[in-house]
């Protein structure tokens, strides 16, 4: 540690120097220091238990901007023993607690994740302290084994069982379904891996097809699709968005009329349909088997995006539990533990019918894979490389909850939001937004403009859009200085307008969500009083 | 929980049923998990400062898979009271302690990652505690602070100062410099982004220039450049692999004749150059004021892929810290403090010069932002969405270490490396490899055939490769049975065959480099001699 504290940033080496990561034991330091740490987390999380807790800490970021900064030292005061103080690290990890959402109050409904649980809270302990790269087996053992047991399961769970599948954990929804349409492009168009999108130019033009390869999706779909799109260079004007109906759904009719369309006019080759179960906004899911079947006609790779609403397919109620038939017809789907099932972020699951079909994203490494099993080197399947071992949290939840407890926290979740719609439906003064069917876990609605008698808003024009969207926008900003419940707003299909859109998640408290609505027709009549 | 361990999978809900994640309060829940948790985290850290515990748990995957199995459960047993048994939770984590790599032995010398730091075990425990998406920062107040403190403080160090410059974390540094490859392509030709590579054939052809894009790198850069080209629908066709000298520099010459040859035999305009500092193998680093000026010259974006090299401009070593000079002349960095810092898994920046080169990456989501800053929404940065506050870890590093603390921490590095080197030189039976000039962190050697009497080993015939080869992998395969060492080993340049690479990191213990340097003499002498 010596000239540790020194100015003199230009200062030879000591011929004895010792990192200061290890100015004394690993052991003796995390006796020291992590019980402290789980201290505060414990506090917090209890702390999120009170009914007085603020979820958010503050009511705008240029506030919160002007009360905290933070110090990126360059060089720290140690004891007199050489050992670096331990204040400056406590007061950093203190004021990340005091200005943080605070999730645990369940009244966080911002968002399509919420609080994890002290399962995942365990499971990250594990990650940290194991700290293993899930890139070959190798290094990660049992994370890898846990990545692919979950793969095993999730894909039974979603009817991947008549070729041998395979799958992996992504950083992120939006990551998996970028890597769902380049594997999709690898493997319908042969050229693309070696020359690109300029190969499968080429490809198309010798087959007689129209030269543009085509991804289609909802109009409703996550804009990672969009992403994608950039990312494979396609560019955005190779996804074309296809019409929903009023409850968000993928119209399947319009999807036909559009491929036939690309096809007819030779505007470009399609080569991939997503679906999306469960839709950001309205929580809708596109229907498979209709969809599956335009897919196999014309010859595309049919990737769902279930990042949100995957693990329904876990639900005791039939109805619901039906929403992802057809997933076996599938060539791949994302789904995300860490939304519904309160996994921490990130975890993300990227599954596919036909595990060859990865092959496409394998490269050679001498100096990192030593066989040419993909099993044993998660790192041939993706296009990135190091990787943390994300699959242990979710094995960790299996353990405890096991497959029934996920439908039971799913069915919670689904009552909850019934009762609050009916809630909703109670109040004349709200007006509510269109509604996913059957019903998902995002309610969208708005004060009622109280001149209006309509509620069905579907033939606004747009002042009176206007006008409702800016009476939305004043209840959010209200809401977001009371600080005691973090709800989002979003525009709504058909140009209705912006809505109040709040998540339910499965721990939400009833009686938080009546206060909730409470206030919007508080908040609301005040303002259109004034109005 | 009433019917959580029932087989009727489609009973219904019950009217007032409750998510099994909430079967007790999470504050309750915590207190008695998480101690227990974290007493299995202090013992194995305990157990990895002890010198008689294994590194590897297993000599050989099939052995490992052998002997574990890992359960799904369909359901799990509760006590009287409802509450899930706790056992098969507390099993499953001391299992994966178990059969883990245990890197806290510090003799883990097989990747560029090792151990974390205690410091690192409590970023973790508060990231997930707190289970912030760090996509915007209203969601995230303090891990989207941190992220954009990180980025100015690294921007600083690389010199980043003449225009506003900007960054973000990415989940690794292959989805790092993807995403640099991507936002060079949209930033040198335009149409990338809405017509894809499509567009950017024709607006090359408008303009009477080679219609494909190429991106030149060194032939020992990290494969993730390939796989960049790939991702982005350049394809591999797409990447020139640019001659190294023999300490595994890029040479300047030879790149400045492979883009003149591109140029002038039209197979192509080159649109990207890729530095590296720090390679994979031997730890060299690309000379950076050549490069730039070669970049310069022909309109080229310059990245520089510092992943694993990049905490050497901390070193208080000129002769180190010079080896990023002329980064400030780059238009994107990558560098990843999971590496060489020993921040936990994930942990990697892609900085950018500019930063208004970001927005080619950002897209509308009307649900989502509700501001056009991009400091307040960090998911216009990139090609993700959801995002983890990785940057909170690197913080708390900074706030714990300081800057000068981690130029201590590389040098520490650095003299082991030099020691390290002086003593396998001390062994007439070992064969060293090439070394990166200066000296890194990385050591690649192997046992001496006995009758050979070159060291340089550059005019080797291939049946000398393969037998001496084939001595490197028998002295792996005995490390890795002895389970006291992880070690990996790797093809290197000039085709010399294979060498045992260890990687040298700061925490490493003198003592026990030299024990693994006595081992690999002793057990090449026994190959030796039998073969």
């Amino acid at each position: 540690m010596a000239g540790h504290t020194s100015a003199n940033g230009t200062g030879k080496a000591a011929s004895s120097s010792r990192s200061p990561l290890q100015a004394e034991a690993a052991s003796s330091e995390a006796a020291r220091l992590l019980p402290q740490v789980l201290q505060l987390v414990q506090d917090f999380i209890a702390s999120g238990e009170k009914p007085e807790t603020y979820v958010a800490p503050w009511g705008s970021i240029p506030d919160f901007r002007k009360a905290v900064t933070l110090d990126l030292p360059d060089s720290v005061s140690t004891d007199a023993a050489g050992m670096p103080d331990e204040t400056a690290l406590m007061d950093a990890i203190k004021l990340v607690f005091d200005h943080s959402v605070n999730p645990w109050t369940g009244r966080f409904l911002d968002k399509l994740y919420a609080a994890t649980t002290p399962v995942g809270i365990a499971a990250d302990l594990v990650l940290s302290a194991v700290n293993a790269n899930a890139h070959v087996m190798s290094a990660s053992p049992v994370l890898s084994l846990a990545e692919e047991r979950c793969v095993e399961g999730l894909c039974e769970v979603f009817g991947f069982t008549e070729k041998k599948p395979d799958g992996l954990t992504m950083p992120g929804g939006s990551a998996a379904n970028t890597l769902a349409v380049q594997t999709a492009l690898a493997n319908v168009f042969p050229p693309f891996r070696t020359q690109g999108v300029l190969g499968v130019v080429q490809y198309l033009a010798d087959k007689g097809k129209a030269p543009r390869p085509l991804l289609f999706t909802s109009s409703q779909c996550h804009y990672s699709l969009d992403k994608a799109a950039i990312s494979a260079g396609l560019g955005l004007d190779s996804v074309v968005k296809v019409a929903c109906d009023k409850t968000g759904r993928m119209c399947p009719k319009a999807l036909e009329e559009a491929l036939e369309q690309a096809v007819q006019q030779r505007t470009g080759t399609p080569f991939l349909i997503n679906a999306t179960s469960g839709t950001t906004v309205l929580g809708s899911f596109d229907p498979l088997p209709e969809l599956a079947a335009v897919a196999r006609k014309h010859g595309c790779w049919l990737h769902i995006d279930a990042s949100w609403g995957g693990p329904i397919v876990f639900s005791h109620r039939a109805e619901y539990a039906g929403l992802m038939k057809g997933s076996q017809l599938a060539d791949s789907i994302t789904i995300n533990p860490h939304k519904l099932l309160n996994v921490p972020l990130q975890c993300s699951f990227l599954l596919v019918r036909d595990a060859d079909t990865l092959s496409a994203n394998s490269l050679d490494a001498g100096y990192l894979f030593h066989s040419k099993d993909r099993r044993e080197n998660a790192a041939m399947k993706t296009m990135g490389c190091g990787r943390r071992g994300d699959a242990l949290k979710f094995w960790l939840y299996w353990v405890r909850y096991g497959k029934q407890g996920f439908g039971h926290h799913v069915d919670a979740g689904l009552q909850l939001a019934t009762q609050l719609v009916e809630y909703i439906r109670s109040k004349p003064e709200l007006e509510l937004g269109p509604l996913a069917h059957p019903l998902f876990l995002q309610i969208c609605f708005r004060p009622k403009q109280p001149s209006s008698a309509d509620d069905g808003a579907h033939t606004l024009d747009p002042e009176q859009v206007r006008v409702r969207s800016k009476g939305t926008q004043f209840v959010y900003q209200e809401l977001k200085s009371r600080r005691m419940f973090a709800v989002d707003f979003a525009p709504l299909p058909n140009d209705i307008g912006d809505y109040i859109r709040l998540v339910v998640h499965p721990r939400t408290r009833m009686d938080d969500l009546r206060t909730l609505v409470d206030q919007v027709a508080e908040i609301g009549h005040a303002y259109w009083k004034q109005a």
